[in-house]
Parts: C-alpha cells; structure tokens; sequence
C-alpha cells in the first residue's frame, strides 16, 4: 500500500485533542473520516504528536496508507475538500517509503506557545492566545528557562497522566521572544526536543510565568526541576496558546512538494 | 454628563455589524447591554465607523455619556467584566470634551484587509482572512492601486445600498505588503481616509486581487474608475479579512492613558 505524510494545520478549540475518541471530535477522527470519503473503509492514520484538547498545530505530521496510488496533490486537495468545514488544512502530501513513520521516524518535535499580556481580553484571539493582566519581565523568564536546557530528569514537568517510561528528557531549545501586538505585548516561547513529556510545554510556560511575573525567583525554577517532583511545579497553563509547531526527521519529506512547505 | 471615548477591540464573526438591531446580536447592542449593567437605563453609543457583518475592528472608537463620574479605568474594567464572552474588548477609556463626538469628531479612518494566498484552506485564521488560492502578482496590485489615490468620484466603488450624500471621496492611502505566513503569503491592504463608502475597501480589495491574478490589466482599474458605474466593479470580497485599524482625531483622546494605547 503507498503511503504518504501529510503537513496538518488545525484549530484545536473545538476537538477533544488529537487523538480518535467515542462520540467527541477529534482531529484524528475528522482526517479519517474524510479518508473514508475518498476510500471506504476503516483508516487508521498515525501522528508525530498527540495534542491536547484545545492545542493548535500549525505543521503537525502524520501518515496515511492508501488503496489506490494518488498524486500527493490530488490526496491533498481531495482532504481539504471532504475536510470542510472543520477547521483542519492539509499544507502539504507527500510520498513516503512503505516503513516510514509519522511518530517512529521523528527526531525533534517543536512548539510555539504564545501568551498575551495586557489587561483587556484577547477579542480576536481568544482561543488562540493565553492572555493575562500583570506585566510579565522577560529577562526573568529567560534566566528561569535556562535551567531547564539539556538532559534532565522532568518529573515535575509532568503530568501525572503521563505515560512516558521515562521522565529523562533533553529540552534542546526553549527561547522566548516578545512581539508587539493590538493593545499589549506577546511572549513567545518556542521549544525543541526529541520528544516531550505529557503536559511538559504547559507545565513550563506556566512555571516561567510565575517567574515573569515575580513571583517566583529564576532559580526557584532550578530548585522545581531538582525536587523530581509533581507538587513542585508551577501552574500549568491553558491549552489555548500552545500550537505544535513543526516536526524534524532525517530527511523532509516535504521538500521540493510545491504545496507542501517544509515543517517550520 | 461626563463622556467617554472607548477604543474597542471587537471579533466580527458573530454578529450582524457594529450597528444595534432588533433580534441580531451586533456589537453595539452588545456594549449598550454591558453600559445598562453600570447604569440602569437606556444607552445609546455612536462609533466612527458602522463595520457589516462580519468585518472586525482592531481600534474602532465610540463615545458613551454616562451619569456617574467613572475613572476611565474602573470604566473599562468594569466593561471589559461585563461584555464577558462576547469577543468585544475595552482597550481603552478616555474622559473627552462633551462636545467630542466620536464619529463627527474623526478626520481619518484607517482599514486593513488581509487577503491570505495558499492552496490550503485557512483552518486557524478562517475568519479573519479571505483566502484564495491562486497566486497573486503584488506589483500589478500596487499598479492598479496607484489609479484610486487622490480624490475621485467612487460610483463604480460603492453600494448601491450606500446612504453617503455624495460618491466623492479622498483616498489618501492604499498600501500592499507581502508577509510569510504559515503554508503560504498574506497581503496586506492599508487604506486610509477621511471616511468611506459603503464596501468601498472591500470593493476595492475585490478588484485588485482580480488585477494580482491577472485577469484584469492595472490600468482596468483606471477604467472602471472613470465609468463611475457600479457595473465596472470587480467582485466584492467577502467581510471576514477586513478590519477597521484605526480612527484618527484632531488630538488622540488616548494619548496619555496608560491602559489606552494610541489607536494605530
């Protein structure tokens, strides 16, 4: 059976995550679906990163086997046409050998997460942003993330849910930006790791808040990550400004597909 | 009665325009509602810029008279609380002259139209952009955009609902940049003038992006200009990528006002 990657932009407000569940939308669910309407039958796709309920991604990757032998551009155009009107996109298809694996073949997954600042509500953003009042001190915050770079143990970092075997994980990059934006500020933090713990980007931004704010010191977030433990951890924020933002393999899949860019 | 300037972020999917209307949720309707939980009676507001259905505002302005003596920021505070879960947002409060008047007072309004070009659909930004999928030349654009600066009659540009007294307008602005976003481009149209017609941008935008895919020459637009015939008008595009950006005033009455930042 040919199988091929697809490059998925989606809104996660109105799914109950990625993942296919009995009577909830998922996204998962809606891409299958739309599969059936090109090929009846049961599908049964598989992503590089199971996104929460209400998380967004902007070049989220999973893969497909096919019956028939499509074009990447007619699969891609085919989705997006029985996609509609969920508010999920197929960016871009691709061809990929019979052993590839959207979750297996990754070597880096990356996140965006964007929190808003300033004391009105996010009107346009709502779903899209974490927004909150108070002043945050960016350079507090980039002092609180730099102990979490490299190989640790995230057990604090880590929801309780967590089925990972391990908490040892390496955080690669955690870098955060501030951007003007209507009426107020957004910090960006970007992340990159092989793979993340369960609620890990969340547990973070909203430890990192806390240090923004000043209500925790920098090294507090040492001492958190230190203790191994749950309790430790600062609140985990909201779903609704965390996008997956882009998956790294040896090899793009998607370079040199017109439509399909390559996974930022 | 003391008056207020409120400078208003507002998402405008949901409801049928700025204007009040029986049995249609409007933005209007739904800050007078939010002005009878302060005050108990009957408000009427006037905003500078009466946007359709759909169309959103980034920096509308409006006035509102109230009978008690509110500090501006207790004033939006408590507006802000009150418009809860409507996607309006009080970005700033200012107290004006009771002569001040937020429409007749105004001497430019500013619009940008986002016009996202990507074979995908838009699944996070579907209501905020008009999306189409072929490529757009930008410079052609800019060519034909050149032919509707200046002061002309804009027959061919407007409504034939428009109530305007007159079809001569001054056009004193109409930019087109081109930004990356994500699986594809956005262009972005800023206009500026003393006041528009009725769909004037989006008559505008709607012709141009004819003349970006080539179907139309630039100097059709020129053309459909001089005929001053509604009849010359390329489509008129849909209201979900324009908002109202800013409304400029002899003196900013939120100049100053630490939680009311200069409408842009």
């Amino acid at each position: 059976m040919p199988r091929y990657a697809l490059l998925i932009e989606y809104d996660g407000a109105p799914f109950a995550g990625w993942q296919r569940q009995k009577e909830q939308p998922s996204v998962q669910g809606a891409i299958e679906a739309a599969l059936a309407r090109l090929e009846p039958r049961t599908h049964a796709i598989a992503a590089a990163g199971r996104t929460d309920a209400g998380v967004h991604a902007l070049a989220q990757v999973a893969h497909c086997d096919m019956d028939k032998d499509w074009t990447p551009f007619r699969l891609s155009e085919a989705l997006n046409h029985h996609l509609k009107p969920a508010p999920v996109a197929i960016l871009g298809c691709a061809r990929v050998a019979e052993d590839w694996h959207a979750r297996f073949s990754a070597r880096e997954r990356r996140y965006l997460f964007r929190l808003m600042v300033r004391r009105a509500p996010a009107a346009l953003e709502g779903a899209h942003v974490w927004r909150v009042a108070q002043p945050l001190d960016l350079e507090a915050m980039r002092a609180g993330a730099q102990h979490l770079l490299g190989r640790h143990d995230f057990t604090t970092f880590r929801s309780t849910m967590c089925q990972a075997e391990s908490p040892v994980k390496t955080l690669d990059r955690l870098t955060i930006d501030k951007v003007a934006v209507n009426g107020g500020v957004e910090f960006h933090f970007h992340l990159a790791a092989r793979s993340f713990l369960h609620n890990q980007v969340r547990s973070i931004v909203g430890t990192l808040e806390r240090v923004g704010a000043g209500a925790w010191t920098p090294g507090r977030v040492a001492e958190a990550l230190a203790a191994a433990d749950r309790a430790a951890c600062g609140p985990v924020c909201p779903p609704g400004g965390l996008y997956l933002s882009g998956v790294g393999y040896p090899e793009d899949p998607f370079a040199g597909a017109p439509e399909g860019p390559t996974a930022r």
